[in-house]
């Protein structure tokens, strides 16, 4: 496979914008391995994916080049050269999105590599070393939350991370928190938002005995829960199904339905706008 | 195929109820076709399902003789013998459910049959009329609502009637019409419960940005949306989707969903307890 | 919405494909409303879908004024103006599928009119007719297979049918028939193929104890249940099931299975390619 | 949560047989916690899991007491007490789901724990020791199958293997091999089967161009890939996934249908009769 990049853009609906774009990679000889968009009618917004291979082209030049059509068609968009990224994982008592996540890279599934495991607790210590990956332990308590969450910027900036995963982290992020921290974060919620936000989800899917339960990761904001949605999927359970058959049931979709946002955020195929996202899969 | 009759039990959970209602069917030479059950352990709770050939029995008489077991081990529970069961259908003017139901019964798929349809609109009259099924118009606005309500229960009760479903009926069922009905009233609601209760679930689920949309029925209580769940099922959905979109791929969700239901409803399949239900199947 | 146009094309691959097709619609000043495309690497094959909007554009002289293109490009392609499509319903006795697409047709979900139901039996005679389609009753057997096939290309000649759709229609066609056919012919296989091709899928599903069923819909080639797959969907079973609930849980996959597919075709959203398809929802 | 014991039956379909089976354990107060049956009509067959509670009982004396009722009912029958089961697992380069079993047992999600891992190729050592259990390299060629097959089963006997489970082991097991080890023996094949029996069903399903792909876990027989089916599940493709996107989607459903296959086996949830599996869940 020849090395690729992954031009992101989204900019005001008018004609003529995939023309502009196709042919300004084809003016440098650029073969374009995937391309998708989506316009948003009500929005009035055009949103584009275009992969392309970088075979014989200057990659330093693109950006620079593309800089003023993006200007000229009011465009936010991005640039994205291989790179191996690098991910932060923060993790409380729960292993297996951890584990999963870790099969993952040894797998060769993650266009990225997990460089710091960051938890509340000791208990993943073994875990992570054991994979090769740093371990750092910040315990928290209500009294030390601020301290313990300038330890988790520092260790996000030590380790130069791109991307945080809070991989069943039981804490809520402050805003100071969320703001700081590099890029975006995902978050798994192991319920069908917006249905069972908060916590406990799994006893408040048995009291209110519905027939499915759910997982959703979503990029994380200010707002509890509510931040914009990458990736959901459900489950069939029945009466048979105690809280902790329930657990393990989600167990199974959370580790998917987290492996799934990150992939599709590592390989560029996700534009957020409003509250919403876009997946080019 | 045999006739068939069923028993439903749900008591207080004590060794030896399996023995007990299994002895006196065997007693009376009763071959057991289906026999399922289910402990809640958290509510101390037995529920019973068994299904069994009437070939050779006093089907008159097992009611009679099951009683002082019934009450000698506090059991709520009801016999059901071979019967068509006879539904009312209440819709307004989409008519994807209804006509899913008939169609149903026209394949012979349905344990009962549409004894009327009711709306409070006039769309849906041919297509009753045409199946062969009588129809009756019952506008209602804010003003006549009480009467209305009263013509649905003559109507009901004109029809004997012994379960009415709404097919995408757009009325709030006030507490008198829903206690007034004949038996259980099974709905279906366009999302999976509970998220996006309420009007407009669909507007809901878009503005949201939800990786799948759900159809829920349920059995109607005096809180909307609020009632045991009967069944529920999802579909994915991307970006691409419209809300017109979502509403159709969402109509074939709510037939399937709703008639799932229903057709578990017809072969007593279903105990409530709580606000639960245990479906048998 | 504005009308659309779409233009489907599938080409060797090489750089500067999609700046050509879409400098094409800008140089017009269309307005691109989706735009798609797939390369498969192995065959070194370009794929796409445009649809843009048709205002202001002179839709006669699109076609003309790509040919050039066309052909400097070794492009097979077709340009869709927006035109109401004319299905023609095969159908034997089992009703399930051509009342489902009779309802989608009355609901307006589907891009194209049924203009026609042929049978080898009389049964859906008064459904077709009820919806105000005419019906040709073509009875079949071994010794009049040759006329009977003659006459069905003469009854799609006479409505200029432009799908030919077998709803559970269970005759198979000769090599005659399926070229003779304008366009593509579009069947419903009621399991999940490559699994149980043949006779009395169900049964076979049944016999081998699997775990799901399925259904399949595929464009007809003259090799039997091996022509392109459109689209493909499975439920849950279990021991519970006898052949007859499987052919109950399966009608309700065939309806669905099939209406997307026919909704792909109409919808151009379909190109074959070898014996695959690219189906760009 | 109490102990408790769980009676599998199958045997000739008569009345009262729930009535014998259930009043033998009322007789010594046992409190049945769960209890299914089904009876498979066309075959004449009954077949029954129940499992209760220990609390009180004499277990030992349990199997010798049941014994009769046995064989005056000509049943097939076994009473599993409670005890860790012991598993092996073969494996070959994929350490996907060996990692998966593994993470599992650390959950403490399955009853029973993984006494040997044996492979017929050195990688997944360090995995197996890294995680506590002895790890046995048994290498294959064409001219040391037997003998290695011996190995196989001594090693089998000396962890004194209770389920023998094939992890995505590559090696194609004889019939000698299959009636030697200790119990059943599950294997995951990776396709939707009988769809892509045998060798890279991957491939064939890329070629086929099915839209969904499957995994299925089922008992080994002598008859390749045709053993009774435990657990089955697909997932859906598209146009764009290459061989290489179907084996990493594959992998994640592989995982999950050889866990619960193994699951329900070491709950004593499957029958087998025929060639078909009876799974009580």
């Amino acid at each position: 496979m020849a090395a690729t990049a992954t031009l992101l853009i989204s900019c005001p609906d008018r004609p003529g914008l995939v023309a502009r774009t196709s042919t300004f990679l084809a003016e440098r000889n650029a073969n374009i391995v995937h391309a998708d968009q989506h316009t948003d009618a009500e929005a009035g917004l055009f949103l584009q994916r275009i992969e392309f291979e970088l075979d014989g082209l200057d990659a330093d030049a693109l950006g620079p080049d593309f800089a003023p059509i993006g200007d000229e068609l009011d465009m936010e968009w991005s640039l994205h050269l291989p790179r191996r990224q690098r991910l932060a994982i923060l993790s409380s008592k729960e292993p297996h999105c951890l584990l999963d996540l870790i099969g993952r890279q040894q797998m060769g599934e993650l266009a990225g590599e997990i460089a710091v495991v960051v938890s509340n607790h000791p208990d993943h210590k073994l875990l992570a070393l054991g994979a090769g990956i740093p371990f750092r332990h910040l315990p928290v308590t209500p009294e030390t939350r601020d301290e313990q969450e300038e330890a988790v910027l520092a260790v996000a900036d030590e380790f130069r991370v791109d991307l945080v995963v809070l991989a069943r982290y039981m804490q809520v992020l402050s805003d100071r928190l969320v703001d700081g921290l590099p890029g975006r974060t995902i978050n798994i919620h192991h319920s069908f938002l917006p249905a069972f936000a908060g916590a406990r989800p799994y006893h408040q899917a048995h009291v209110r005995g519905v027939k499915l339960i759910g997982a959703t990761a979503h990029y994380v904001t200010s707002d509890l829960d509510e931040g914009p949605i990458i990736e959901q999927d459900v489950v069939r359970v029945s009466h048979r199904d105690s809280v902790d058959v329930l657990r393990r049931k989600g167990r199974d979709l959370e580790k998917v339905v987290l492996a799934r946002a990150v992939r599709h955020h590592l390989e560029h195929r996700v534009i957020v706008y409003g509250n919403k996202t876009v997946v080019f899969d």
